[in-house]
């Protein structure tokens, strides 16, 4: 069943205006290494992960889940997988070049930010579903719709004001999943602590792409 | 080197008024396949680009490229393209399965939104860069990160007040890749042509998963 769509436009110059606005709130976004513990209403966590969820899919099949960690000890127990897997990770699974193209991030195997930010965000991705008949339900373009859903996430994270750096923990997804008791069929895609940036936080020195290097017009 | 990240805080009150007011906003976002052809000034599409540029990506590498098409001619070919893979995905590539999933949507062959929407964007990953002495660089993560611009892309289309339809045209890329001459590095994708809906665009009737299947909270 399809029904009438209903649609409030807004004028070009009010387009125009807006487009730059979001712009100038999302350019201030950086990825944030060094959190302060100060608490972030749960309300707030809630309304952001529903943003996320309505993030568009294969199929509607909706095929994500976000675990939202507070719990003290259980972020202690994501830091120390984490924290294990990445001395792997720089030593050997990553090679020489991945570890030279990382130096001007300044990132390293300690990981502070997992215990130390008020909220940990994971975000799962659903690899199949399940029919009510015990069937599996194919979950088409999970990993993109979920990708998608992540930079929706991220959005939202930076309309309330808060901060999140984005990882993707190599190697470290079925331990965490054990750790969050997740079924078999989520696998995790992003790791992301949420909170605000330590009052000395600082960032890499970096630039982006410039319009031209962006965007091409045909 | 690294530099001090300033930091406006705003209040928790304020912290969830704007993430529930940009929730309302997203919530709002339907996937649109009736548009009009009114035009969309060149301003915006530039606009929502640059936002879909501050993503974050692995290794800051920003492997992405962004085409906006608005030649009717560049457009017709595009959905020509699109047209003739569909009928074949259709028909074999895709199995009953699949099919049977995708009729609630009413989605068929005909792509009329193709040559009707004013702008179509194309979003590209590059899976590789290049030194400026000619040597390859490594796109870590280029899929994800391109797909995380996506999602950050959707929320300055629907910000801008805008409409779009997300869409990953199977089999498609290499001949659109050659319409739009991009280098091999670059492989499409999304597809999305973005404008106005039709004053008479209907939607399929669904709803969102409600948050208590999105969430778990530890
Ligand atoms: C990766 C991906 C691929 C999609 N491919 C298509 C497509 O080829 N054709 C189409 O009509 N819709 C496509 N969609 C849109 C979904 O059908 C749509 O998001 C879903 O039905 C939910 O509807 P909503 O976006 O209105 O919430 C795609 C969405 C995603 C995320
Ligand atoms: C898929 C992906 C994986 C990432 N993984 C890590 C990571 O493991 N550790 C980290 O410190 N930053 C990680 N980042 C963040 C990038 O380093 C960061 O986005 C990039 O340097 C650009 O900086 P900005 O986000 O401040 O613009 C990742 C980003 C993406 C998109």
């Amino acid at each position: 069943k399809h029904l009438p769509y209903t649609f409030n436009r807004v004028s070009a110059e009010e387009s125009i205006k807006m487009s730059r606005e979001f712009y100038d709130k999302m350019n201030e976004r950086r990825t944030i290494r060094f959190f302060s513990p100060d608490p972030v209403p749960r309300e707030v966590i809630e309304n952001i992960i529903k943003v996320a969820g309505t993030a568009p899919s294969g199929a509607h099949t909706e095929p994500w889940t976000f675990v939202a960690v507070c719990d003290p000890e259980v972020k202690q127990q994501i830091r120390a997988v984490v924290e294990m897997e990445e001395e792997t990770n720089y030593a050997k699974r990553m090679g020489n070049q991945w570890v030279k193209d990382l130096k001007f991030l300044r990132t390293d195997c300690v990981k502070e930010y997992l215990t130390m930010a008020p909220w940990l965000l994971l975000v799962f991705k659903q690899t199949y579903g399940m029919l009510p008949d015990g069937r599996k339900r194919n979950h088409y373009y999970h990993e993109i719709s979920t990708a998608i859903a992540g930079g929706i996430l991220l959005c939202a994270i930076q309309t309330a004001g808060l901060a999140t750096l984005t990882s993707t923990p190599l190697n470290c997804g079925p331990a965490i999943r054990g750790i969050l008791q997740r079924p078999p069929n989520e696998k995790l895609l992003l790791l992301m602590p949420v909170g605000y940036p330590a009052p000395d936080a600082t960032v890499p020195d970096l630039t982006r792409k410039p319009l031209e290097e962006l965007m091409v017009t045909v």
